[in-house]
Formats: C-alpha cells, structure tokens, sequence
C-alpha cells in the first residue's frame, strides 16, 4: 500500500460525496443543533454540530472508514495499522472491527486512559510507546512492512480528508438555505478535519468560511497560513487539547486549508475549560478539550462579525475527573 | 381558561400530527441515535432519543409550546403561569418567551438557586412559596384568576400530550422500517410522555410497545396498570430522579396508557446512577436521574426479549455534583 498512502492527489469533491455514500448508515447522521441559550451571550446566532455523538466519540471514524473502504480488498484483509494517541485510533479500531479485518495501533505510554481501553475495547492490538525515546512513524512502518498490513495516516491522506469532508457535506444539507452562511470553527491539529469540511462547503455552501483554532502553543496553522508555507512550532507548553498537539499542518492538508481557510484562532487552557462548561450547560454535551476550541474562540470574542457560528465539537473522548474539573467552574 | 385547562378529551392522533407543524423549526428535532457500544451489553440492537438536546433540556419545551400555540390569541396574550420546581418551569417559560408572553411560574422557596435562576434567565416571573404551609396550586390559581393568565398542567391535558407525542412521530420516522419495531422505553411520572409517544406509535409505527419506567417507589404507573384502575404511592422513600416523584397516574394519561403500554419497570437510585455513567462513557451525553432510568431498566436486563430497544433520555438538567458523582463510578 505503499503506492496508494504516498498519493500526492487532493481530493475532489466527487470523493466527498462517494464518501457520505460508503459512510451511510454506518456513521452516525449527526445532528446541526441550534444553541439558543448562547444567542445572547455571543450576540449572534449559534450551532453546534456535535461529532460528541459520532461511532467511537469523534468525527475520525468517518475517515478511517471511508479509507478502508477504498483499500483493495485483497490488501485490505492483511489488515491495518495507525499511531495515535486517542481518537485515530478509536476511529481506526471500530472502522477495521466493522469490515472484519485486524488492526494495529501504536499509541503513547501515556495516553489518557480511556482512549487506551477504548481502543482494546474495539478488538485492536494495542502497542506501545515511549514518546520521548521512540518514533511511532518508525514502529507503525515495521508493523505495516512485516505484516503486509496498510497504514492508516491520521490527516494527509485524500480518502481520511474526503471522510472528515462528508460533516461538511451535512452541515451544508442542513443549513437554511435563505439564512446568512456561517463561519464554521473547526478544531485543527494536523488539519484534515478542516480541509474535508472546507472542501465539501466550497462546494455546497460556497458563502460559508472555515476558521480553524488551535490551542495556544500549537498555532502552526495561524502561523503556516500567516507565513503562506508550513510553519513548525515547538509545543514545548504543552496543552490540555491531547487531540490538538501537531507541531505542523500536512503538506496535503494544508494545501487546501491555504486556499479556503478564512481565519485561525488560538485559545488558552483555560478557555477550553470555559467553553467545556458551557458546553455542559447549555447543551448537555460532554466534549473533550481539543473538541471544544471551537466554542472556547467563539466565546472568547475571537471570531469577527455578528454572523451565524457553527462550532464543530470535533471529540468528546475526555476523562470522567478532567470534565468533573471542567464543570466545577 | 377554566374550560380548556378540564377539557376530558383525550388527544388524537391529528393532534399530534398538528403539534409537529407547530413545533417544526422552533423544538430542537432530536436524534435517533444508534448505541453500538451497547449491543454487546445488551444482547440487543439499543438507541436512545436525547431530549437531552431539546431546548431546555428536557421534552417539557414540546409540550409547553404546543400548549400555548392552541390558546387563543385573545387570551394568550395575558400570559400563562405554572407550578414545578424542575423540567415544566423551564419549557414553560422558555416557550412563553418565544411567544412574547408573560409567564408566572411558582417554585418552592427552597429551589436550587440554579434552578430559580434558569427559569429567571427566560423571563419569567418566580412566586415563591413556602412547601410546608403553602398550596402551590392554589397560588397558581389565584394568579390566573386575577392575571386572566392561562395555566399549564404538567402533564394531564391532551395539548400537553400532543406536543410530547411528537417524539412518537420522530421515533417512527427514522425507524427502518424493514427492522423489527422496538421497545420504547420511557420515563414516567404523571405519565404525559408515555401517552403521547404511545399514541403517535400507534398510528405510525405500530408493531412498536411503550414500556413505562419509575423510580422504585413511585412505581404508581406499574401498580396502576396492575390494578387497572389508577393507584396512588405514598413515596415516603424519596428518589434521587427529582423530575420523577408523581403519587399518581394523571387522569387521562392514564387512559391512553392503560389501553397502549405494554410494560412498567422500577429502578433503584444505583441502577439510575450507573445508567448515567453508561450514557456519559458510551454516548457522551449529560442524562439527569429521572431521564437515565429507561437506559437503567434495560441495563439491569428487566426489558423482555432480545428485540431492539429505545430509551428515550427525556432529560439532562442536573447538577454538575451529581453528575459528577455518577460518572466517578
């Protein structure tokens, strides 16, 4: 599979569609939720579209699967490997366990422990490693090259951005046609989530806008998008958005982002723990912190114009006591 | 409104049908969400309804709008007022708001200051009372008489019951109709919910059975349908499910309910609180007690067959603590 993950291609609109055909059925059909109570509160209207619900808790079974799907069968059936630490490899555990086929993924020591039994949960083989000793790139390509198994890219890859790209694909299905297009706040780590959604609302709802927000510390698209070409940052901070920690955009995801993305935010920690309460409050919602930067710009004040907002909840993959923490205030 | 609000007749299925026209665009047109996580546990095909997601966060908003939809305009303008501590406050306030009437809602003295807030945050107007020495529902009646305001029976009217059954409607729409029809599980108190689901299912999606759930000792329902003639509780026990502490069946829900629900289940408070933490781990969803106990009768496997299963999570408003309690296991 070697050919097929070194694909250069970006996906065309057409493989979006093909997409929401494959995922039908298979994916939750997730909801646009109106958020009345914040109406005031951010002085403009506001939706949410809460990926919270999706198969594994977080849009990445979306493209795990859709990958699988157009993995030659023959190939497919030697299996799958994939290096995450959490949602990826949530999203990649059931999609494989769906088409009956192993999977293998390589995960940090250190995971959050839910993300680590979830995983197991699904039928995957878990292996482990150190990140500050070890290249998870390095042990997922030995396993992929002894096994005969095809490695599942967690972003920058055109069948896992055509995927993510069906959410954009719904949003617009939703929206009201005679209603002002929104901003669409999507949460970026590696930007696959953002450049699907872009893609499929140029397309569908060419008025609307992607923004996309990162954690203070991991704002490598803010910068790459502001420089016009990849721009690595260090993280050295850290952050609480586990899902949100790429020190750089994708080369084929950024590729679109820098074409269609509007805006990009960064917010802090304690923004994030903010807009998880509010998030509990207003919408009964348990998301994650990376699912919730979204909000966490919104509320912040960060996102121009008095225009409808759709905050994509991306993950709601978070332990029990980070979000007891969270809802505390 | 004295007329209207002893109205005997019970709703029809047209009724129904005309609260979803009322209701399109303005209640939150919630889910049906497969649980995948849940088969195995369950040994069954499980989806839950979340009116978690509705405005307010509970079901109560369907009813409440529904209901002041159908007063006439003339007198509609002089406002509506209600008793309830909980759920009721807040959909009847919130719906009186987006009908730009006045609402008067009368709540114990000693009520959650979050509770008196929320239901102060939609505009309505509290009266207190003091529950030992006071009749909640004398005070609201002696406010509609001298306010010529209309008050909102929690449960006990067939405009009540219509609005609620337009989750019926919903439930049989995105039902396959190819599957075997489910068992819908759904929490009771006065029992307006079950009545208006069971009547929309009925017409629509008949091979579906209403099961009603309670609290163990406001187990009224289950006695009632025992007895075939409506029973009251002494609930001396108390329950953590706040939304759930009915003595008795309402009048006429009690005749749609006799003839359409098929079973009735009691559930202790462990049960409940483990059935909130399966709902915030496998769906990422904020379930308050009473709306987790349909999830907890089929958990501790009182739900017959192996048939699929609908646990209609009809609400999320609980506080941070608890929650927080129930999801620490």
């Amino acid at each position: 599979m070697v050919a097929t993950v070194s694909a250069v291609s970006l996906p065309t609109h057409a493989d979006i569609e093909g997409a929401a055909v494959v995922l039908a059925g298979m994916a939750v059909r997730t909801p646009l939720l109106p958020v009345a109570a914040l109406t005031a509160v951010a002085g403009r209207p506001v939706w949410v579209k809460p990926e919270t619900l999706q198969v594994t808790g977080s849009f990445k079974f979306r493209g795990a699967y859709h990958f699988i799907s157009r993995i030659p069968p023959a190939e497919r059936s030697r299996g799958v490997v994939a290096y995450s630490s959490g949602n990826h490899a949530q999203g990649v555990a059931a999609a494989a366990a769906r088409f009956g086929i192993p999977a293998t993924i390589v995960m940090p020591a250190d995971a959050p422990a839910t993300k680590l039994a979830r995983t197991r949960g699904h039928g995957a083989t878990v292996v482990l490693y150190d990140r500050n000793r070890e290249s998870r790139e390095e042990i997922a390509a030995a396993i992929a090259g002894s096994d005969g198994a095809t490695l599942l890219p967690p972003y920058d890859h055109p069948w896992t951005m055509a995927g993510q790209g069906t959410i954009g694909l719904e949003i617009a299905t939703d929206w009201d046609r005679d209603a002002e297009s929104p901003i669409v706040l999507v949460p970026c780590s590696g930007g696959g989530l953002a450049a699907g959604i872009a893609l499929a609302l140029e397309a569908r709802l060419p008025g609307a806008c992607v923004h996309v927000v990162e954690p203070e510390g991991f704002d490598d698209h803010a910068r790459s998008l502001a420089a016009g070409t990849r721009v690595a940052v260090d993280g050295t901070d850290g952050s609480i958005c586990d899902a949100l920690l790429s020190s750089t955009p994708g080369e084929l995801t950024f590729e679109v982002n820098r074409r269609l993305v509007g805006g990009a935010h960064a917010v802090s920690d304690q923004a994030v723990l903010r807009a998880m309460k509010v998030v509990f409050d207003e919408m009964r919602l348990v998301v994650e912190p990376g699912g919730a930067v979204g909000m966490a710009a919104l509320l912040e004040g960060m996102v121009p114009g008095n225009g409808p907002v759709v905050a994509v909840l991306s993950g709601g993959n978070v332990d029990p006591q980070v979000l007891s923490t969270a809802i505390a205030g």
